[in-house]
């Protein structure tokens, strides 16, 4: 795979930049005057990820790498959630098909999103538990917005983020820190994921945030853009190569407890109270 | 041994919480409100990790595994030194069976304490050096109180820390911190300690120690333990599955310096240093 | 190599400590009181690291792992440059036995100073970008004077730093603000570089730069020198034997990059740009 990835960067030819409306659940916005692409997720009511937001999300990143755009913008159409994580939907009681499908796109999103060879940036303007974590980690560059909370807090949920997900929080925390939180659960609010550099600057709003990413992205107008994502492949080689190989066994040990009673267990019982308190609203 | 592990750990059924008296050289104290067991390590006159209290030790462990106790608090009952790191007089002329399972025996505390499954702090309630610092950066978070030392001081014994004592170590310091202290033998003081992250807090007496690790382990109350403790191990996994590689290999590297006449020498004079100091008093 | 060179750390015999007058391109002096040695690289006009001063930067590491110095202190004898990085001349329409032979060189010469077996520290009394930088950070300690600036900036270049040189930054920096630095390519002054951690002190002089870097060497005073230098070893094993394995490769790589007409093209630029700065000067 990254062998292959090399020779494509390596025989890339220039293509037009252009404007583009994205996919269904997913907008790709271009700046004309920076060159920068903003993918939005807009899958309502939380961009829970779903088989159908993760496949688009897929389709954006690629369309942007295609597009030669000079870097990626993630963030959400939300006003308080930038991403609620892992749909739960399709962990409880799953189609046995479906369930795969789901995790397969998992891992092929994230290999698109983490190895990208443009640079990345999130503006996390809203929560961002969980996958939704995996997605702002997964970037270069993290502004968030006050009071939000973000973090990887599956074993507060009984699940154990996978080996990847781990890889993704250790290219940004330190070994300690990122071992204890994992195992806490941890969400950190949005002033403690600044002072220990889980993000790495707050913005007051969305525009903002988009404008702090633009000056991030904006510090590589100097450098070769091949010689960096060689670069950046280079750092993140081993954690892709180390998924790449395990693909098989990861997507098993995931089927494996997701599907143990006292998860599901769990599963209904976190669903039952999302469904009281939304009616109570 | 680390499938074995995560499949006992799915396996382990409901076992009653119950006070317990520890081994000769140990004892466990189990908290019936909090359900954390407190291992304390009582081999005067300075902890010496002689192969007695390394098995007392392990037993311990295991016991408060078994136990289902919802963390460990490792501590000394002595009021000036945590442990003074591996027994001298096993390593000086030593006895050719007893030095391998002596060794042997320091592996297994380490698989351990280092793999447990249960939350771990440490209540350094004296002086910590060499293996009494190993012991301590094996657990999870560390508390320490005033003016005492703590690190890996081996190179000033003319020892090599073998790798997994490198290992333990990096998983609590930056690689250039970790390289350079041990390179140094580095005794940090206990407000060093709290500064470069040796140690995570300090406390005024060993009854607060304890509460505050009693906090941190009380921070997992609402986390999945299955969930936790297969996390905890995934970042832990390659040092652990280092050593059950190596395990041979160490003890021969082991055997190999501590028989240098350099090393022997060094250690003569290091215990004659002792026992004059010891006699002065 | 690494087990020989446990082998011969181990059966290194003493040698008469003595003044030394070093190569064409460097110079090493030996402080008789402290038995210290500072290796000085004195290439006009910019420390142009080309095959024949790398050459000599690997005869003078050897004769001070042989004199049995207590310590190795890099520097430069040129008041503004520590070295500007790889000599650009070697690289620009190379002569095909010639650059290979460069290459090459550059590996022994980051072996042998990355993995001395001697305490190492830089007194970067100049500027210090790519391979300059790479030279700084092999060492164990950095002093730098204030005003100037330092970074592996190859991305600027078009040019991706191997492996190894990510391996060495690593060493230093955490995992993101090192892949950020190198995917920038960026440049920090003295006082960035001193906040990241890149450099431990400044100095206001070369004299300066020079005694703290002794006083850093003289940590070690107490410490067992074999046992030292084994501990380093073992934390630089994993880094040392990866270009080991790969030196065959990692030559053909950059063989590859460094035909490719974009990044002659580029290379021709630059020398022209800095032919044009010269005639005005």
């Amino acid at each position: 795979m990254l062998r292959s990835k090399v020779l494509s960067l390596l025989a890339r030819g220039a293509s037009t930049r252009m404007m583009s409306t994205g996919t269904k659940l997913t907008t790709v916005e271009v700046n004309d005057k920076t060159g920068i692409a903003t993918l939005t997720m807009c899958r309502p009511p939380v961009n829970g990820l779903n088989l159908e937001l993760l496949q688009d999300l897929k389709t954006s990143i690629d369309e942007i790498e295609g597009n030669k755009s000079r870097g990626l913008i993630l963030t959400s159409s939300n006003a308080t959630i930038f991403s609620a994580g892992l749909d739960i939907l399709e962990m409880y009681k799953p189609d046995k098909d479906r369930i795969r499908a789901f995790w397969s796109q998992l891992q092929e999103t994230w290999l698109a999103l983490y190895g990208s060879s443009v640079p990345t940036a999130a503006a996390i303007n809203g929560h961002s538990p969980a996958g939704g974590c995996l997605l702002a980690t997964s970037c270069e560059y993290r502004v968030m917005l006050p009071k939000f909370t973000i973090g990887l807090n599956e074993t507060q949920l009984g699940i154990v983020a996978p080996k990847w997900f781990m890889a993704t929080f250790l290219s940004v925390l330190p070994q300690k820190d990122a071992e204890r939180a994992l195992n806490q659960g941890r969400m950190f609010t949005t002033d403690e994921a600044l002072k220990v550099g889980l993000v790495d600057e707050t913005a007051n709003s969305k525009e903002e945030a988009i404008a702090k990413c633009e000056a991030f992205i904006g510090s590589f107008a100097k450098v070769n853009p091949l010689a960096r994502s060689l670069t950046k492949l280079q750092f993140r080689a081993a954690d892709l190569q180390q998924l790449e190989n395990e693909r098989k066994q990861d997507l098993e040990k995931f089927l494996f407890f997701i599907n143990q009673p006292a998860v599901q267990k769990g599963l209904g019982i976190y669903i039952e109270g999302l469904k009281k308190k939304s009616k109570k609203q």
